[in-house]
């Protein structure tokens, strides 16, 4: 796969530069690291603080949601792995406003560990932290063990609601009840057709032919349940609605929030096209 | 490629469709056409109206203008092929606000014909148009002939500053005057890495190998300068900026407006690396 980056061993940091320079207004580094963003205008007082974090190479998660009404600061780390504790430890100082913070992050085991440890470390520095953990993509878990399931898509929702409840000066069990709520009636499943390259490695992280496609696939290339020749765009959205909706508390009339989104290489087109048929099963 | 879609000749349809469902509270589908949207909250009364259109294929483009400041309607046609003159007039007619309309559109000959049958019978029903013509692809002809030149990326600052002129109150004139000294003013230049595939034809538009890129290439496939090995983010926006920068009217101490954009299929990462050298460039 043909990239346009400079030395990959760059690509996160060059990013970073990238986003401060066009963004300057909106976002700037926390103090004493060196992949921790926050909002240009925090820390804001009063105010209950989330952070978020992960691997880098999502964008728009994790970088692309720090702003009012949403989040507070951000550490990413390198192509599909954690950020350092340190750095969740300077931002969560950083951008706090002194009602606490609540970090929201995906169910992956380096982000839970360096999370965990950055809380503890913050406690000492009089900051009370609550974490609620992402886990909406079905295929990775069967219901049963919903807590661990992977966390994809499906922050964006915790994300919203969560900040949106901060911005209206909620205290922090407020908010985390609020992010706790999101998290539990949000599901997600996504549908792979290409790999994708991490540009330190260089290949694929994964292959698949010209006539395949996989259902239920992580966003890092974790197997999925099941792979088949390729399907039309309403198949694949039926398939996903028939697995999403038994395993949500969802009845007749209750009211969705439907998020269609890509990992970047697939035509916004082709995402209307499936919302369509979304909404056309939903409705 | 691989491509989440139904019957490929349902696509311009079923992303229109997907499109409507999704914004409701911004778009509609003007009166008596197939693929004309306009504004939903649109005729705006006394304001000029500004209309675009294009080939399917593009979105952003074109679909994804129009709104309050921006375009009041867009008509679109066959994937890459120009929308039809009976949809341009009827969204003409549609979005009319009783203080004329201008046509801003890419120099491409199918839209040039069918926006100027258009426009003529537009006349006919008492709304007064005026066009103004993107020509902001450096790559496609020299400076001399810089009215043969294509239309890409550069349209959206013709959209924005036209739009916000509309939006002030400006007539006719004068928003037609902002949009030629936007589109005056405006210079891009393209690198393809890799082909796209049009879902009718089934088959990517041209060939390139796996070591190679291509500068200068037009959103079609029209061919470039200069097909070369892959180069780094870096050296790509070295030579662009380079191209661009003795092309305008821009002198040292200008301000400049920067878009770095893709065609669908670049990480945003990469987009915010290569803005990152063009910032340290141009500053």
């Amino acid at each position: 796969m043909k990239k346009l980056i400079n030395d990959p061993m760059d690509f996160v940091d060059e990013t970073i530069e990238g986003i401060l320079l066009a963004w300057p207004d909106h976002l700037k580094r926390c103090e004493g690291t060196g992949r921790a963003l926050m909002r240009a205008d925090g820390p804001v007082e009063g105010k209950v603080s989330i952070l978020t974090g992960g691997g880098s190479g999502h964008i728009p998660l994790f970088l692309g949601y720090v702003g009012p009404g949403m989040l507070d600061a951000v550490s990413i780390g390198n192509v599909f792995s954690s950020p350092s504790a340190d750095d969740m430890l300077a931002a969560t100082v950083t951008c706090d406003g002194g009602a606490g913070a609540l970090y929201i992050f995906g169910n992956y085991s380096g982000d839970k560990m360096n999370f965990a440890l950055a809380a503890e470390m913050a406690e000492f520095e009089d900051i009370r932290v609550e974490t609620s953990i992402v886990v909406d993509d079905v295929a990775s878990a069967p219901v049963e063990e919903m807590d661990t399931r992977r966390g994809v898509a499906g922050m964006f929702f915790a994300f919203k609601i969560a900040g949106a409840r901060a911005e209206q000066g909620a205290d922090l069990d407020a908010v985390k009840a609020a992010a706790d709520k999101a998290i539990l009636n949000t599901r997600s499943m996504g549908v792979a057709l290409s790999p994708c390259t991490i540009p330190a490695a260089g290949e694929p992280t994964f292959e698949i032919a010209d006539d395949e496609m996989e259902l239920g696939m992580g966003v890092h290339g974790e197997p999925g349940i099941k792979r088949t020749g390729i399907m039309t765009a309403d198949e694949v959205t039926e398939i996903i609605i028939d697995t999403l909706l038994p395993d949500l508390p969802f009845e007749s009339g209750s009211k969705v929030a439907v998020l269609v989104n890509s990992l970047g290489a697939t035509p916004p087109e082709e995402l209307l096209i499936m919302y369509r048929r979304a909404h056309a099963l939903l409705a």
